[in-house]
């Protein structure tokens, strides 16, 4: 698919609407209603959470404000699947989500069914006005980021029952050898990053500026699995001249000693994945792992991460193409295409770029400035998307972010070195 | 019903052990698959759970050694259905039992009729060996705790639902007004506690020993909500003179204020039940207080907890009626006969007495002896039984026992005092 | 000393005043002003705060009500110094104690110095009326209890110092070999415990009753640290079925192998004293066990712990003779002699006895009733002192108290067994 | 004082080790030996700690090495006086320095000069060796930043006083205006930052490099208290819209109202300051904010914070001039003169960038390496020094740098704004 809102232009609103709205239902295919209900951890939200939500979204943000004679589906949802919008009012607490066992999924499905119809109602004008437009864009690519989420909450729900149970068949890995890492340069000077010109984006990438860079290297693909077990292997986990003080702290209270979902199953090293428990592939590319951990391998390889800027500006002419959601696969794959590769798709690349806003930033109008603004504070930019993000979803200027300890998203490493 | 264990004699052991089993799966049918999931704080376990744990009793310790050719219904059950027993080997976690999406409740419910199939055909002897039926009758009367367990926990679960949802209808209090309550008196000296004679009876019950008695006066029923109602009017919760500290820090950490379930909704206070939220019913005992806030009462009022000697004693002689989770109402309901009432049904009575080994105690061998002697340690001794209690389930001698700061359960006020 | 009542009125009571005020002061000698300001953890006070709160008492409880012309010797102390009287009004936080470096030592010293003048003025009367003789021996009895404390709350922080400092030289232990534990026969049936008549004793003591004991046995010294060393390596801290489940829960939660102050030096076992760190005595008797570790230790030996009315049953015609603080050792010795030893002194004993109100109970009236009674609830009892107890300060009947997990008092291990 | 090093090298290294030296006992002239003891937070060190490592530093990273016949002072304090040095070896837990009570106050003094002594014998040299007055400028700079630690954390253990005792006089605040606040403007363009040259600096100011700033301007001077009190008249506290989301749960779990050190005392605002208990100045800077309050008054203010490029572009040029700890005063003063004013001294100036390593920079070799860099996460960028900070110490390129919680130090805000 191409980027969602050229979808929406060519093949109609309506009708991405419906696409996107159809995946999300599709995702929970092979979950039960129990596996929809829980909650793993206050980071992590019940996959029954976010299909309420983001149709809440659509219901509160568009529908209330345009919609003739509006009446809410149920008067609790507002609050019940309210995340984190002030502006809008109060919110049920985010550790409590998951003991919301009413409204039953099958309640939320049909909420998600009344306010798709009603959507389509409102969409269903020779002329949508464009506030509604670029609302209903928002609230898709929105959409799509808890598409994501439903998967690594769910990965995460799953990895902690001892049965180890799969979301669904992934796929044998094709195991073939990834490409032996190279080195591109680039020469920086004054680049450009952030989105430009009219089509959609998130507030958290404009106003595109220009950046000054020193020379600089990429490395030709992610970390691979093998890299990091050679890591471990030498002692990465218990060298501290390798970490952060912070990073430190935070394998010994955690007793990390390993990627997050990683197990030490015998004979062989083995990783949950979301199709279960299977061996270790040395070939595909280490993903789960924090900021901390990121950082401590560029270290122990001679490298270090690079920068959102030095990322996109890589990027921003490069096809985006990948291992994306779409391929149902839901796992990385080994980078066996030669050139600079894995720039999109497979894991989400940490940057040691914290999270804050660019020069001139504005954040939007509106309820929907709380979108991004809000957290630019100790959380650290990813870029290029997973093997869980829709490839429509993604552009060059994307913005992801997550605080340095998290890892249960698919986060990998893609190192960078200064040319010299 | 009779006790469990005559009614077990009298229709056969084998229509026992169906009526109690089948009982069991009565009560989650109000649930969905997500209600029956959930656990709502590590105190309480998902109502899933305890269908799988109480089946896990009868597989591992009775078909586990008794039955020929026995083979585990999913080898994986023992460790994830063991709640606590040490001698069987490892267990899931208390605090994870939530996350166990899967097994579903239709593969649980599955598992039971299993179990419930191979051990009828256990049962379906002319003559069951007395330790199969010891066991059998203990592992019903372990059910029928877990049967209470099932209504406060999902209690506890709805309860924290912004929704408030109800369990069931439990019909309409019958708004009469208690009888004023009234002083029982007692002479002490010297009295018997304790299980005697070769009926069923938990370990901790034992042995039927003498104990010394100074002269003491019951109160005539359970605490109403309208008396706790002048208790806290008057400032109760405000005057430290009244509690025990670790209770004024109780309240203190947890901003209490009122009984557990209480709501202060305008104009009227209201109550969360199994019916859902009502208006409090001030002739209705008060339930859901703590060790400390009857305590606090008891010396407000000028009285005292009585001793769980002073209870027994008392009970001793007297029917076991009342209102018992057979009347499916799972609410206490005003004292409105005369004489000592409320003894049985209703509410648990906090008693004075640590839960302590009887002199002369010896646990159970064998795993079962973790059933009870394990625990003897900062706890106190409740009394009588509840509303969500069977009455088959009760005797005199029956010591239940919570920490002090417990209030899901459904505990209650009996005042004592000491004759002058 | 005899009973510190028996010298107050042989010697006089300004005379009993000054020596239990002078030994207070005295036992900060061997420390410096740093020493006496720091908390190692709440529980634990710092010695300043001692000094400080012991004068509290005499100026708040007797100068304030009885001194005419009284002005306090500075206002702020009424809150910094108080304990826990919610009956006099606020009180500094506990874990803040360690926070005060201000009043100075050297001031606090002076507050003593204080108020000692104004209570000679006050007890240097012909007739000291009765309520003010009563709280002055209260208040001694008070400082004395601090005086222990003093020694086991410095004994915490000292262990917790890399240094391992000595409080002081203890005196190198006489390695006497104990005798070999025997059993002594009591046949129970109806005795009397609790204190009676007119001499000083704590409320919780009170009133003297009669309860039914089944025939029992004691053990004829306390357990040693050898037989203590047998129970670990017979994988006592490892085995389950030993242990309380709440001691299971603490001891994996703290990493609990061995006592609080055993420490593994090779190549042998050494032991934090008041005097360092020393090699570890097997003749000596075990100290510093919780509650948990008694009664698994109890269960291990195929014994129990005593009730406390059995032990005061058997130490009621005893002589109050033991190692107590007035030796000056502060460290428990080796009970060489024959019969029934160490009931009294060496180190408190854990009864299996959960703390209560003895039948009749109530508590003194006015704020020296917040004394005891309030703290009746999950606390075990304790009985004959410790090497850190003042020998003026014990009686059969004394009941110290304190919750399951505190080690950091000398308590040591009594067994009983029942008679068969 | 001039800039450390010059002053090294104009009066000599010896004079300038010991003036620095002197300076940081004689901060500690006020205290007590109970005052330096005591640690209030685990984020705070004791006086005495301070003290010990401090010298702890010159001997183990300089006399170690260079010093022929090396003998430690106490080999004890190896580790008790090591911070966070992984490369030198273990350390004493950071929360249980407050635990420290020996080695005494006075111990730690011989301590100091003993390796005093030792340091005057290396550095008494017709010619120093380049490494040894590398590591010594290097170990004064070091012991002027625990200079200032010295002041706040002793701030911070006065404060949690009752008594709210003060550190010293500091003298009356002269109560002059503060000018109108006014707006410099700044072309911005290609601009350097870092430090250049030979002179000393933190391995973190280095390289010097170039930025791209866009137009932008910086207020004249600092906020002061009565702006802030004007922000939280408007409920600054209780809007969400101008909070981080990271600040708001922050301030909610806090209850923060008001800036750290304001006391609501009628009938008017009180500060703690180290002067004791002071009326709050509304013409002095507010101080003791964390990064979400003054992030949240620029929002407020329809600014924002500067960045750190943005700063020291503006004060590069500037002279180094202000309100430093040579003072005496310690505490900000109003900004009467007019000008860009307040760049140096006073308070630290929060920046919204976060601390991370400038483009191309290395750390330091050894374990001098330790020193910045392994901090560059989740913390950010403060500049300026304060009233708490040595004049000497300061350099247009400084980073300072704290997580965005902190408030004990004297952290204070300057406002930015994009021209447009």
């Amino acid at each position: 698919m191409a980027a969602l809102e050229d979808f929406s232009r060519s093949a109609g609103l309506a009708e991405c609407y419906a696409a996107v709205r159809d995946r999300t239902v599709a995702l929970i295919d092979p979950l039960s209603a129990e596996d929809c209900c829980v909650q793993s951890m206050p980071d992590a939200s019940p996959a029954k959470w976010h299909l309420g939500h983001t149709t809440w979204f659509f219901e509160t943000l568009i529908l209330e404000r345009h919609e003739s004679g509006f009446r809410p589906f149920d008067p609790a949802f507002r609050v019940l699947f309210n995340s984190y919008y002030n502006a809008i009012g109060e919110q049920h607490p985010r550790p409590q989500r998951g003991l919301l066992t009413r409204p039953s999924l099958s309640q939320v499905l049909d909420y998600r069914r009344n306010v798709d119809a009603r959507m389509e109602r409102l969409l269903d004008h020779a002329e949508v006005p464009p506030a509604w437009r670029t609302l209903t864009v928002l609230g898709l690519n929105h959409e799509q980021q808890h598409q994501e989420l439903i998967l690594t909450d769910i990965k995460h729900l799953l990895s902690l029952n001892p049965l180890q149970p799969a979301y669904s068949a992934i796929g044998t890995v094709v195991r073939g050898r990834p490409h032996a890492m190279e080195w591109y340069d680039f020469d920086g000077g004054t680049i450009s990053i952030g989105h430009g010109g009219e089509t959609f984006c998130y507030d958290n990438e404009t106003p595109r500026h220009r950046q000054l860079l020193t020379p600089y290297q990429l490395a030709s693909r992610l970390v691979t699995n093998g890299e990091f077990q050679d890591f471990i292997a030498d002692g990465g986990y218990r060298d501290p001249r390798l970490w952060l003080s912070e990073g430190w702290d935070w394998i010994a209270a955690g007793g990390h000693r390993m990627p997050f979902y990683w197990r030490n199953d015998r004979p062989a090293q083995a990783e949950f994945t979301l199709g279960g428990l299977a061996a270790l592939d040395p070939a595909s590319p280490v993903v789960h792992v924090s900021f901390y951990e990121s950082d401590a391998y560029a270290r122990w390889a001679g490298a270090r991460l690079p920068t959102e800027a030095e990322w996109e500006n890589a990027a921003d002419d490069q096809p985006i193409r990948g291992n994306f959601s779409e391929s149902g696969r839901f796992h990385p794959l080994p980078a066996t295409a030669e050139g600079l590769a894995q720039l999109y798709g497979d894991a989400w690349e940490w940057t040691q770029s914290a999270y804050g806003p660019y020069p001139g930033f504005r954040p939007a109008e509106g309820a929907v400035g709380e979108y991004n603004a809000k957290f630019m504070v100790n959380q650290y930019v990813l870029r290029g998307g997973s093997c869980a993000t829709p490839e429509s979803h993604m552009r060059p200027s994307y913005r992801n972010f997550f605080p340095a300890p998290a890892c249960w998203q698919f986060t990998g490493i893609r190192l960078a070195k200064n040319r010299t």
